[in-house]
Formats: structure tokens, C-alpha cells, sequence
């Protein structure tokens, strides 16, 4: 088992990260204080219950735990402020207290959701997160946790850290190999910002990933958490160097949007968008070959760098001015300087970046 | 104008209490750094909007600030999920950003609610108090904000302290005087816990209170917020000493539960509690004179101290056994040691209570 700490002075945690360590899962929660006086939550949903929720029970009952579930359905759909009522009612009804802990076993939407749960339910308690996809290796770090509302995503949450993180690659191996790659783009992502050495590791490596060899994996979620925690560490409540974890997302979050949520996941989403970062830094006077190297990173993990013919440049733009990016009214842009390195571009001309898209879409 | 400080490390704040400070606030803004580029959400009630909204509304736009405001009904009907989600909608609408502020025009109730959303809204923004009632010289003092779940009351919030406290007393002036008495309430909780010379100041000075003289209330509200404010800066998660605060709030909850939260005031049940806690400690053998002494300050504001006789002694234990301050499945009280000092009693005999909200009834 690898010991990750994430470094937040009072509210720092560790993350814990093996092959088949849920089994050590009661025994983490006795060592970081979890009592056995008071219930505590599950939250998980439909598609990873029937693999692991009995297991993670069981584990919890037999270190003397009281435990109770609640299974929401899998998807974007569940972060919602109506599933957060019924996990609320779930909470109240099982009698949870202010020393009773919420467990998130799944991916971000999970997470998300039992950890903005944890975060206000009864004015916060303590909070575990359970990942069970390589997405989460993302989300897991910086306690970042939200509900969405119908007009926009994310815009109902809070920064609350979990006590720890136990992240058990053996509940990788059931993943889609869609999810892998979508996953692997947030990985590709943390050496592309500050870790050229990484980023070129993920492409050598990039079967070795695809096909979930567990000391790849165990590697790569361990250097990609630890360059996210690197960067949480220095500015915990995204005040400004947070910005350049966001490296392909304004172009990504458009992406998602114009597809509904459901046409692209968001590793592949945010890919296309790191591809137009890359185009933009060009753009804007940075070296010629960044492209071409973000690009062969990005598809030897499987992943889509170009805009399909059918998608909308107009409708792109225009779900990009509704990203919560532009703070008073300014666009911002993260642009890669090399591979490995990142600024933060303040007014970017529209233009420039609508160039772009259509490039991306261009090359489909 | 006087200034009182609230000191909480990085988010420590002042309150400011005068007559007619209101006039202010457009500069006591610029003075705390909100931005002039972003606009800021007022949220009020459809009782305090037509008295004092206009004002605040001009004098931030006199000053240079876009303010949008959203007006909910007035009532703890309106710290409800549902409520929440529309002034969420607002804010979005409005173009809200990281750089906006949430303003709470009111009483406990838009202060709770509106700091809800100042927490979670993009995962927390500014929040400005400007209280118009007295007991929100109470709620207004430690960063508690909440809504209801519809089980249980106050289960879904935060702590998020606001950046400054504007306290108007003209804005008090049209108060009801059944509210008057009820905000009065924590001003001598406040007296009991901590301050025997303030609790007898009260006593003194009853009637000025209740006729609003603007010394006495300025002088009260300041004490009071200074005594919550020095609480607070010594436990501002509710770890423990805080727990003195909630002096006469375990019988004084269910007393409102069981009325439906709509026959007593939050204060009128307060009171009671406070004057049974007093009976309790006479029970387990503190100084007999505190009931006596308890119930004339409560008096010389015109608060209740006895239970009427229809109200069941079965429905309020039942509703104890829901309060949240039993934590880990035990009873807590607060106790009196004497007039102006308490003490933090577990275990506390179920029989004990019983009897004495039987006695209170008794008296009634």
C-alpha cells in the first residue's frame, strides 16, 4: 500500500492507495478515529453497488461499525438538489450525528454528491472517499464537492476535505475501457501543467495503462494525485494557481454541454479541449510543436483530440460565455508554455480561441 | 457608530451597531473591498422589503454597485430547499460570480437562508449581515447558516462567517412587540451564561428595552453580541464551549416543534426552556434562588416562563429524543451554576427533565 499525504495544515489526509486494500478499509477507519457509536453513510450508486457495496458493509460490521446505504442511480442525473434531499432523508431517517461519518463509494458524481452531503449535513461531518474509477483520482483531491443546478453545473457546493482517501485499483478492473481513457485524460492532463517527465511517462506507458496493469496504474494515480495535491496544497480554495488545473476545460465543460452531458464523458471532453489549449498556445507565440506532442499524448491513451462535423462551433462559443471561468467578465485561459508548463492568460481574444475550434473541428 | 470585533483569525469581522447606519453601507462596502465589477444579490422578506429594501437598494447604487434582490416570503417556511433553489436561480440569473456578495436584509430567517446560499453558492461567496431584528443580534454572531430538511430543523447549513455586520437599530424601530420580547430573549441568555452584571443590567433596564430607547438597545445589543462574539472566537466549529449558548434551547426546541414552530416565538420558547434549565439545576443541587431570579429577568421583558396547560409533557420528551444535541445518544444540558456562569452537564437523568416540564406546566 503507497501513502499519499495531501498537505492542508489541520484539514491535510492521506491517501491510501493498493491493490485490495477495501479489505484494510475497517482498520482505516478505526486509525483515523471514526466512531463506533454513532451510524455511519454509504452513499454509492446502481452500477457499482452489486460489485463492492456488500464488501465495503462487511468490512466496516466487522470492526464493529454501524452502517447504513443509500444507492443513488448512476450518472450526471444524481447530482441533483432533489437526490441530496433524499440522501439528506436517508441521513436524518438512519439517525446520524454530528461524529457520524459519509463514505463515497464510486466515481466523481458520487463523490460530488456524498460529499456535499457530508459538507452540510448538520453543518459538516466527516467525510471518506472510495473511488472506483480513475476520474476520481481527480476529484478525490482538493475536496472540491457540488450538486448541480438546472441552469449550470457545479454551482451549488463546497470545499470540504475527507478524512482519507482509499483507493483500491482492484475495483479499476471492471471499468469500460471508455471510462479508462476518459480517466487517463485528467492523468495526461497533471504532467502536461507541471510534469513533463509524467507526461511522457503516460505515453510510453500508455498501453501498459489501457490495459490497467496494476503497477502502471498504482504509478500513474499516485504521481497524478500528487502533482493535483501539490497544487491544492498552495492554494486550497482556488484563489489563483488553482486555475491551471482547468488546463482544456472551458473548451471541455462546452463540449459536455453542447452534447448534452451524455455524448462525450469528460476525460474525452476535456482531451479535444487540451488539444485546443495547445493550438492556442501556438497561436499566441508559443512553440510550434506543442500540438503535435499533446496530441500524440493524448491518443496513446485512446482519446479524441477533434470536434466531430456535427457539433456546432456557434454553440460551443456560446456555452463557453456561461462558463463560471470568466470572473468579472473576463475570458481566461490556461496556455500551455511547453510540455510540462502552464500560464494563466488573461483576456484572450474571442476570436483567437473561435479560430481554434474550428480548427478542432477542422481536423475531425 | 460603535464597532465590535469578532475574532475568528482569517475570518475575523466587525459588526456595526448605530441608529442610521444604513446610510452607510455603500461606503462600509467599499471599505471591506467588494468589487464594484461583479453585481451582489440582496435577499429580504416581503415584511422588511417594503420598509428598508429601497434604502439599501440606492445606497449601494449610489455608491457604484449593481444589486439585483430577491424577495422571499416571510417565516421559517422559507428556509426550505425549495426556497434555497430559487434564490439560487436568481443569482444565476443575475450573473452572480466568485467576486459577488449575497446581502441578508432581515431576521434569523433570510439570514440563515441567504448565508446558506453565500456558502454554497460556486462553493461560497461574500456574505454581508444586516440584521433587522433583535434576535438576529443573535444569529447574526458565528457563522451558523441553514435550512430545514423537512424532518428536522437547521439539519442542512454551514459555518460561513460573513465580512462585516451592519446593525441598524432604526431598523428596528416598526418590530412588533411580542418580536421585541422574543430577541430579548438571547440578549439575557446571553446575561445568564456569561455576564451576571449584564443579566441584571437587563433586569434594570426592561422597560427602556421593550420601548426601544436607542441607548439601552445599542448598549444591549452590544453586550450581547460581544458575549456571543467572545464564545465563538473560542469554539467556532461548536467543538464544545459553545454548546453554553444553547442555554434552554433543548426544552425550548421542542417547545416550538410541538406548537409547529408558528404558536411561540423562537425567544417565548427559549424563555420557557431557560426557566426550566434554572428548575433542573435546583434539582441537581445548585443554588435554590436560580428559578426565581431566572423567571424575574425573564419578566422584566415580558417573556413567558411557564408552559400552557394543553400542551402535552409526552410530545415534548418525544421531541427531545429528536433534538440533535444528543450526540452519540446522549443527553445534554446546559445547566446554571448560578446567575452568569453554566455549566456543561452529560447524562442527565430523563426523569429529571420529565418532572420538570411538568412543573412548568404546573405553574402555568
Amino acid at each position: 500500500m503507497r501513502t499519499l499525504h495531501v498537505e492542508l495544515g489541520e484539514r491535510s489526509y492521506p491517501i491510501y492507495i493498493g491493490a485490495g486494500i477495501l479489505n484494510t478499509l475497517g482498520e482505516l477507519s478505526a486509525k483515523h478515529g471514526l466512531t463506533r457509536k454513532s451510524p455511519h453513510l454509504i452513499v454509492t450508486d446502481d452500477q457499482v453497488a452489486p460489485h463492492y457495496l456488500a464488501q465495503v458493509e462487511e468490512q466496516l460490521k466487522s470492526e464493529g461499525y454501524t452502517v447504513i446505504s443509500h444507492i443513488v442511480p448512476s450518472g450526471e442525473s444524481s447530482k441533483s438538489l432533489q437526490v441530496y434531499e433524499e440522501v439528506m432523508t436517508t441521513a436524518i431517517n438512519g439517525k446520524l450525528d454530528r461524529s457520524s461519518a459519509v463514505f463515497a463509494l464510486g466515481g466523481g458524481v458520487v463523490g460530488d454528491l456524498a460529499g456535499f452531503v457530508a459538507a452540510t449535513y448538520m453543518r459538516g461531518v466527516t467525510f471518506v472517499q472510495i473511488p472506483t474509477t480513475i476520474l476520481a483520482h481527480d476529484s478525490s483531491v482538493g475536496g472540491k464537492v457540488a450538486v448541480n443546478h438546472p441552469l449550470a453545473k457545479n454551482m451549488i457546493g463546497a470545499f470540504h476535505q475527507p478524512v482519507m482517501v482509499v483507493y483500491d485499483v482492484n475495483t479499476l478492473m471492471s471499468l469500460p475501457p471508455r471510462e479508462v481513457s476518459s480517466g487517463l485524460a485528467e492523468m495526461v492532463k497533471h504532467g502536461l501543467i507541471l510534469d513533463r517527465d509524467f507526461a511522457y511517462w503516460c505515453r510510453e506507458n500508455g498501453s501498459k495503462l489501457l490495459s490497467l496493469e496494476p503497477e502502471a496504474l498504482i504509478y500513474g494515480l499516485e504521481r497524478g494525485c500528487a502533482i493535483k495535491a501539490d497544487v491544492v496544497s498552495q492554494d486550497e480554495r482556488e484563489g489563483g494557481l488553482r486555475a491551471i488545473l482547468n488546463l482544456g476545460h472551458t473548451i471541455g465543460h462546452a463540449i459536455e454541454a453542447v452534447g448534452g452531458y451524455g455524448r462525450f464523458l469528460h476525460g474525452e471532453a476535456i482531451a479535444i479541449g487540451m488539444a485546443g489549449s495547445a493550438r492556442l498556445a501556438e497561436k499566441l507565440g508559443r512553440p510550434a510543436d506543442l500540438h503535435n506532442e499533446t496530441v500524440s499524448m493524448l491518443k496513446a491513451v485512446n482519446l479524441p483530440v477533434t470536434l466531430p462535423d456535427d457539433v456546432s462551433v456557434d454553440r460551443i462559443m456560446d456555452a463557453m460565455q456561461h462558463d463560471k471561468k470568466f470572473a468579472e467578465g473576463q475570458m481566461v485561459f490556461i496556455v500551455p508554455e511547453s510540455i510540462g508548463s502552464v500560464s494563466i492568460v488573461k483576456d484572450v481574444p474571442v476570436e483567437a480561441v473561435r479560430s481554434v475550434v474550428e480548427q478542432l473541428k477542422g481536423e475531425g
